[in-house]
């Protein structure tokens, strides 16, 4: 049988994976659930996709600058929330849901990540793509539940996960129906309502699934809570925890005092449930395909 | 070839129908659609259910009497808007989604409609669930928004409608992560977040699909933003109206001062733009299939 995880090291991490995965869709298993109840949830950012930067805030910096308002991210950082409100709403709000999509579209065709010079759609952890593959081949519907926005990730990231847009769930701002000259449109407002991060996710799992799932990915503690959620499903299930320990071929801030602060409780919520926890450095032959 | 819609009269309604399902599932046709595009939507209440009462109106007021609240429809009528909002909080707030669901189930087991005495999920229109399959087999994905809740939707209609619980949309309440003593819990909340009518519904299939429909059904004014959303396509679309004409198989609404007052913008818009209108006592020859 061809390895469906090739760039996955045979490592315990893989093994783990693999015995789930054989498990539950063996019809003869104890586990055995059956395909309708097979769902997985993903974090994107940093999970499946590199987030130093989040490619969305890659978009955002060059969109305010197009726009005429340029900002530096130490601006950003030094105005905190506020200011990071304030340019999603200048960057995303006020333009149809249709403009905005072709918008993303044409930036991310040109823009190219500043360490590593590839593209953002290159950005992603082929480990990841393949196990998003294995799931699929295997009956399981793969979901993508992110603090990114979801219109921003439909533009891109269909093709790229291998995922249906209505399977790529973010935060959301408002929007608007208008009848516009030429016909009905949807307009992006400027006013955030979801944030889908921590306790959301599984709220938001609830309302754009309606089905509880039985794997989950995660690298932070804004995903413990969908984690704790799929771990406690009545079937057998499987939480996934990914620490970037890998300078070299990408970020090692797991355990950097600032940029690795958010993952404690995950860690420990791991720790103590018996989690799978990848460390790219040791677990993943290949981090970036070939672009 | 099988009649795959035998409860439809061979009238110019069904084969409007039927040409527009050959037409854009026809890789020769200009009007192909690829069928990731394949979109379909329909209301639920007086589209695909009867809505004389409303299920969920039933189960509400039966709900309220066994938690010791019981109401009459008369009186509900008297409060208006702000009574059926109280109602709905107290019917389905402060219960967890897995314990609303088993409520759910439990009561629609038994009821029974006032007229027919048939179980409510034998009160969907036979002609309706056909059109799903129909559209199923060629390609599309169907999706319900209805004005009706998610939660007590999805605890009956997937089985019934042949379509999963992500693809049943409607309006929805708060709901919260709570750690319980037996693990994580969904608490429902007693306010409602979206109410999923009129200019909602083509906002809430932009946030749950991410595309754009081609085909649309709906029976009232408020489905109409949804049927315009979907006429405004640039691809060939279907936009389908339910009118409700049988006094002696169903129920004739259609033109009652009060209760068909709500369609009057539907129809003058299905006459502008060359909608398919459905009259049911001329085009359907089965209305109900036998329980």
């Amino acid at each position: 049988m061809p390895d469906s995880l090739p760039s996955w090291r045979d490592t315990a991490t893989k093994k783990a994976v693999l015995d789930f995965v054989g498990a539950v869709t063996d019809p003869k298993s104890d586990a055995f659930v059956p395909e309708r109840d097979r769902v997985a949830v993903f974090d994107n950012d940093g999970t499946i996709s590199t987030e130093q930067p989040y490619t969305q805030l890659a978009f955002m910096l060059d969109r305010a600058a197009v726009l005429g308002k340029p900002t530096t991210p130490d601006e950003l950082k030094a105005g905190g929330i506020p200011a990071v409100l304030e340019l999603v709403a200048f960057t995303h709000g006020s333009i149809s849901t249709s403009d905005f999509e072709a918008v993303v579209r044409s930036w991310i065709a040109t823009a190219r990540h500043p360490r590593f010079g590839r593209s953002y759609t290159a950005m992603v952890y082929q480990p990841m793509i393949e196990l998003l593959g294995l799931l699929d081949a295997n009956g399981f519907d793969c979901w993508v539940f992110s603090g990114g926005g979801s219109d921003f990730m439909r533009a891109w990231a269909p093709e790229v996960f291998g995922i249906p847009p209505h399977r790529i769930i973010g935060s959301s701002g408002s929007v608007t129906f208008e009848m516009g000259d030429s016909g009905p449109v949807l307009m992006k407002g400027t006013d955030l309502k979801v944030i889908d991060d921590k306790e959301q996710k599984p709220v938001s799992i609830h309302n754009a699934v309606g089905q509880r799932p039985i794997f989950a990915a995660g690298n932070t503690d804004g995903d413990l809570a969908m984690l704790q959620w799929a771990a406690g499903s009545p079937y057998r299930s499987f939480d996934l925890v990914i620490r970037h320990t890998d300078a070299d071929r990408e970020f090692a801030y797991d355990t950097d005092p600032v940029l690795g602060a958010g993952t404690a409780a995950l860690l420990a919520a791991a720790n103590a449930g018996g989690w799978t926890v990848v460390d790219m450095a040791a677990d993943w032959e290949t981090i970036y395909a070939p672009e």
